[in-house]
């Protein structure tokens, strides 16, 4: 297929490539000028979608969808009827909504396809996508979706894959700041790291999260996977998600503090991890 | 081993029960008569304790564990040196010390062995144990421990099994509290709760946690498994040794509000999963 693919951060330059090696006819686009093997380079959105069946998105916030969509040589200056434009980018599920309407109106479709998975996962091409759109259309994307990910889940109509999405990294969050709060304790009763490692992964505790994360802390090295302030920025997503729709969430308002602080002390472009720190901080009493 | 076992409740039924299966000689007590197929029964922890090498206690705080040790009729009015005390309840680590400097002044010895798991773990035999103690009593526990369990991890001294625990149910919490706030947000977007529940079992944020609890969850079944008011008394031990630690625990301080919540609406003997009806009231402004 012919594919436009619009922002090549952490996830997206593997995601692309991944199209790249499948077979695809790739034409890339980024903010800040980057190539990808065996793709073409497009100097804007616009040019990139002119000649593509399918435009892929993957950049890291409403404000940047919008502009590569909607914006001066935007890909929407290229919709054309028949066209297919899927977004991986996290973003409020009723903007994701609004962009499939203002597409369809113009003979093209949309469907969110927010991913989730690590760094990792969208290098080897196993990355979990959770769909929101129409049946048909998500099945024409099925062949670019296998080669960047190893499940598609489909979750329901327009809007509801970031829904999903948004519940996904609410959990993350939270279990990660368990593993957090449950580290500082236990370690200030005197339990030895490598114990409660053990003791972690042979539990009911377990997670994938964690298990992921356990190596690092321990090197205590930070260094982004998933960077502090893009969580950061999905916890403020679920957060004025949660409000518009009247949902209380309190134990996330508390870790959104926890992200305040982290990011007040300069952590933002280290990994969601680093939050520990600030959990250790409070601990001193700073 | 001729072992008394204080303390027939969801979980000690089940571990008095597989000590008699393995062969042991066991005399069974608890606070309301109650008898294990296989053991003799004993109308007071004393009396369980007379002609023992082993005592064995899985009471459910410690108020109770006091009782059956230090109180009237209590074991240690049967402690003779040798003899070998250990405690599956969940206690303050600091207080386990205790017991355990008691035990050895008059020439027995004291292990904190408390366990995770679920009900059903505890029947099947395949608990975890996180002991603190001496090596060598832990050693000559080792047949007892491994017909009631099928892990043990030695994490420390005295009282540092605890401190294991204590860390583990901090994580049990947090991990539930957001499935719970995610349910609860995702459902409110109009998520298909089979959709979402798929989408969780095929990523990073599964664990044996949501695992055990979601077909509950999905029945809307909070019969009691571990029940609420056991957990909320172990949040209120977190946050006791956090504090006297010098440690900060935000977002189970947050969560501990929420089983605040749910014990004043009566649902103490519920299974601690029904704090999802909690988040789901704050949605409606409970």
């Amino acid at each position: 297929m012919r594919v436009a693919f619009l922002g090549l951060g952490i996830m997206g330059r593997s995601m692309a490539a991944n199209l790249v090696k499948a077979g695809n006819d790739v034409t890339v686009w980024n903010r800040s000028p980057k190539a990808v093997e065996g793709a073409k380079t497009a100097v804007s959105p616009k040019e990139a979608a002119a000649n593509a069946e399918v435009v892929w998105v993957c950049v890291s916030d409403t404000a940047a969808v919008e502009q590569v969509l909607t914006g001066k040589d935007g890909a929407f200056e290229s919709l054309k009827p028949g066209m297919i434009v899927a977004d991986s980018s996290t973003i409020l599920p009723e903007i994701s909504v609004k962009f499939a309407e203002q597409a369809r109106e113009r003979g093209a479709d949309f469907v969110d396809a927010p991913v989730t998975g690590s760094k990792i996962a969208a290098e080897g091409g196993t990355l979990i996508f959770m769909t929101g759109g129409k049946d048909e259309t998500i099945q024409k994307l099925d062949p670019l979706l296998k080669a960047m990910g190893k499940t598609v889940i489909r979750i329901g109509d327009n809007g509801k894959g970031l829904g999903a999405k948004l519940a996904m990294n609410l959990m993350i969050a939270l279990i990660y700041e368990g593993f957090a709060e449950a580290l500082t304790l236990a370690t200030k009763l005197g339990v030895d790291q490598q114990a409660l490692f053990s003791l972690i992964q042979s539990s009911m505790v377990r997670s994938g999260v964690v298990d992921y994360k356990m190596p690092f802390v321990e090197k205590r090295d930070f260094s982004p996977n998933f960077p502090l302030r893009l969580m950061h920025k999905d916890i403020r997503l679920m957060l004025e998600a949660a409000k518009e729709s009247g949902v209380k969430l309190p134990a996330l308002e508390t870790v959104k503090n926890i992200y305040d602080k982290a990011h007040e002390a300069g952590r933002d472009d280290l990994d969601y991890a680093a939050t520990l720190l600030t959990v250790e901080e409070l601990a001193k009493g700073k």
